[in-house]
C-alpha cells in the first residue's frame, strides 16, 4: 500500500469514528478515561521498555541531553500521564452545552450549542507524554485524534497509543479514535497535510520550524504560535518588591519555555530605583542582559541590545531590557515587537492596569501576575492541547472547550420566511 | 509603483489602523456609522452615476441579465445600505466585552474579553451593497477591512468607498478603515492572499470557484463556505400542512441563494400521505423533481435522482426528493451528502427534535421551521458578513460578534508561579 493510501486509510477511519465519539455520552468518554489511566499504569513495564529502545537510538544518535532528557518515561512521568486523563475526566463535558439562547420577534428561538470540531490531527516532537494528554484531551472533546510524533520516539508513542486503544476497545469505543502514524517519514506529515476532506484542523507542537514547516504545506487550517516574546511592564507606580519577584520567576523559573519573559520594558521614572537591584538578583543567577541605551546608563556593565534582541526568543538565560516613557510607548513596543503571546504589567495604577488589559492585543494579558501562568493548567482549563497566537477559533492556551465550535440551533413552530 | 508594492501598503496601512480602530470608544464607531449612512443618502445621485457607467459596460460586455440586476444600484437599494448601517450602529458593541471571569485557587482571577481580529480582507463578486455592508461591520468590531470588489462594479465600488471614507475623515477616523483594491487583476487578488503578517482573515463571498482559487492561493486563514447543500427531513410525526408550508418555503421563496432546500428526505411511513400533495404544489410552480426508486413509485412522472443529485447545490427550481426509513437514515443521508451548512427537521415528537438538533453537525439546525432562517439578521445577528461551514473559529451566520476573538485576561495580586 503507498504511503498515500495509507494516511488516506487512516484519515477515512478517523472521520468514520468521529460521528461515533460526537456523540458519546459523557459517562462513556469519562470511564474511557480512567480505563486509559490505568492502563497506562499498569503497562508501564512494557512503556518503558519500548522507551527504552529510543532512548538508546538517541544516544547512538547523539541527541543533545535535554532531548534525551525529555525523551525519557520515567515511573514519574507514566504517573503525570494518568493523573492528567483523570484530570480530564473530571472536567466538564463542552459538548452539547447551549452557551446562549434568544428569542426572534416571529418566536423563533436560536441559540448556540457546541459540538466537536470532527478529526484533529497533532504533529509533535520528542515528547511522548504528549500522546496521551492530546488523546485524552480530543476524547473529551468529542473528537477523532491523528498523532504524528518525532520518529525518536516512534517506540514509545506506539507503544502507548496501543495501550490507550486497548482501554478504549475494552470500554466499547472504537481504537480508532487515537490513531498513530507509524511511518517516521516526512512525506507522510506531508500527505496528512493534504487530506483536507477528512481532517478538521491541525496543531503542530515543536519549534518554530516545525511549525513553519506545516504551516507551508497544510491545505487545513493550522491552530499555532511561532514563538512566545513576552514581555513584563513595571510601570511608574509598581510595587518593587512585587515587580522583582515577578520579573524573577518569569524570567528564571523555567527559561525554556514559550511563557517565559523575553523583554523587560520599565517605566522611566522608577528604573533608576528599581533596575540595580533587579540586575543583581538576575546576574546572581547568571542571566545575561542585554539594553537600550538608557538602561546602559544605569547599568554601565550591561551589553547593548540590538534591534534582534527585541524579536528574539531566547529561550535561555537572556533578558532584553529596555526603558519606555510611558504605558503608550510600553504597548507600542509590544505591538510593534511581541509575538501576541502573553503579556504582563506590574502597577498599582487602576488606570494603568485596565488600559494595558483592554488595549494589549496579546492572547493572554495579565496584571500583577508572572507571564509563566500562561498554561491552559494554570488558568483553570485543565489541561492543554496547544497555544495560539493566530486570532482565528482560539486566541491563547486552549483546553477541552477550544476544542469545539459553536453551531446555531433554532426551535421554531412552523415559521417560514416571506 | 509595482502591484505588489501597493497591495502591500494597502494592508501595512490597514494594520497601522486597525490599531486605532480596536480602541475606538463605542460611540464614536456608532457615530461614524450613522454618518456614513447619511452620506450615501446624500451621495446617491454620484452612486447612481458611477453605477451607470458599470451597467454599460456590462451590457457591452454580455453579462447576464440576472447578474446586471445583482449589479444595479437603484434609490432603493442606497436606502437599504444606509438602512443597514444604521442597523450595525444599534447592535451592541462586542469589543471589549467580557464573557466569562473565574477565580483560580491562588487567587488570580481569569477571563475571557472579546477583542477585534485586526485586518479583514473580503473579496467579493457583482452587488456593490457588499461594500458598505461590509465596511459597516468590520467598523463595528474594530476592523480594518480591505475591500475587493468584482471588476464589473469598480466604479460603484470606488465611488461607495469614497464616500464612506469621507464620512469616516469627518468623524476624525482615518480613512484607511476602509480601503479598496481598485486594481481589477487576478495578481492583485494574489498578492493581498500573500499579506498574512498584515491581514488577518479573508472572507471570499461569491461563486464556488472564486472561493476555491482564493483557499488554494491563501496563506492567510480563510473563512468560507463552498455551496449550500440544504436538507428538509419531514418526520412520521409531522404536522403535514406545516411541512408542506416549509418545503415549498424553503424550496420556491429564493431558490438561488444557499440556504435553500436542495434535497427533501421523507419518513417512509408518511411518504404516501405527504409526497403526492406536495408535488403537485411544488410542480405548480415550475419545480422539478428528480427522485429516489421508492418516490418514483409513489410518483412515477417524476425523473430518477442520479447519485450527482444528492450533492448538488441547483440553485434553482429543482429538489431532490429521498424517502428514507427513519431518523438515523436521515441523518446518515444529511452527514454522507450535505455541506454542513443547514438542514431542517419537520416533527412532532420530542426525542426526534431533540437528537435531530444535537446530532446534525451542521452550521444552522431547524426544528420546525424553514431553511431561510439560515442568515445572520434572521437569526437575530443584526446583520451577516458571511456564512462559514469550517469549523474554525466561526460556524454558521456571521455578525459582528464573530469578526472578534476572545483573549485572556487576569488580575492577580503579585502571584508567581511556583
Amino acid at each position: 500500500m503507498s504511503l498515500n493510501r495509507e494516511i488516506l486509510e487512516i484519515a477515512r477511519k478517523a472521520r468514520e469514528t468521529s460521528r461515533i465519539l460526537a456523540n458519546l455520552p459523557t459517562a462513556a468518554k469519562n470511564g474511557a478515561l480512567k480505563r486509559m489511566a490505568d492502563a497506562l499504569l499498569q503497562a508501564a513495564p512494557l512503556l518503558k521498555k519500548a522507551n527504552s529502545r529510543d532512548v538508546a537510538s538517541a544516544r547512538k544518535g547523539g541527541l543533545a541531553a535535554a532531548l534525551i532528557d525529555r525523551l525519557t518515561l520515567t515511573d514519574q512521568v507514566i504517573q503525570g500521564m494518568a493523573a492528567s486523563l483523570r484530570e480530564i475526566a473530571a472536567l466538564p463535558d463542552p459538548v452539547g452545552e447551549i452557551t446562549r439562547m434568544w428569542k426572534r420577534p416571529n418566536g423563533l428561538q436560536v441559540g448556540r450549542m457546541r459540538i466537536p470540531l470532527g478529526v484533529i490531527g497533532i504533529i509533535y516532537e520528542s515528547r511522548p507524554n504528549v500522546t496521551s494528554d492530546a488523546a485524552g484531551l480530543c476524547l473529551k472533546a468529542g473528537n477523532a485524534v491523528i498523532l504524528r510524533g518525532g520518529s525518536e520516539a516512534i517506540q514509545s508513542n506506539r507503544a502507548i497509543a496501543e495501550t490507550l486503544q486497548n482501554a478504549l476497545e475494552g470500554h466499547g469505543i472504537p481504537r480508532e479514535a487515537v490513531q498513530v502514524i507509524s511511518t517516521t517519514s516526512r512525506k507522510a506529515v506531508e500527505a496528512l497535510l493534504q487530506m483536507e476532506e477528512d481532517v478538521d484542523v491541525i496543531i503542530p507542537r515543536g519549534g518554530e520550524e516545525l511549525i513553519r514547516f506545516v504551516v507551508s504545506r497544510s491545505k487545513i487550517p493550522v491552530i499555532k504560535h511561532y514563538k512566545g516574546v513576552c514581555h513584563v511592564f513595571v510601570d511608574s507606580s509598581a510595587d518593587l518588591d512585587m515587580a522583582q519577584a515577578i520579573c524573577f520567576n518569569a524570567k528564571v523559573q523555567r527559561p525554556g519555555v514559550c511563557n517565559a519573559m523575553e523583554t523587560l520594558l520599565v517605566h522611566r521614572d522608577i528604573a533608576p530605583r528599581f533596575l540595580p537591584g533587579m540586575a543583581e538578583k538576575l546576574i546572581g543567577v547568571g542571566v545575561e542582559l542585554r539594553g537600550c541605551p538608557e538602561t546602559r546608563r544605569i547599568l554601565p556593565l550591561v551589553k547593548p541590545a540590538r534591534k534582534e534582541d527585541w524579536t528574539a526568543e531566547y529561550l535561555d538565560l537572556i533578558l532584553s531590557v529596555k526603558i519606555v516613557a510611558d504605558l503608550d510607548e510600553a504597548i507600542d513596543h509590544i505591538v510593534r515587537y511581541g509575538s501576541s503571546h502573553t503579556e504582563a504589567i506590574v502597577t498599582r495604577d487602576y488606570e494603568s492596569s485596565q488600559r494595558f488589559l483592554r488595549e494589549v492585543p496579546s492572547s493572554t494579558v495579565l496584571v500583577n501576575a508572572s507571564t509563566r501562568f500562561s498554561d491552559g493548567f494554570e488558568l483553570g482549563l485543565g489541561a492543554e492541547i496547544g497555544i495560539s497566537t493566530t486570532k482565528l477559533h482560539s486566541f491563547g492556551p486552549m483546553g477541552v472547550e477550544d476544542l469545539t465550535i459553536l453551531k446555531f440551533i433554532v426551535s421554531g413552530s412552523g415559521q417560514i420566511r416571506l
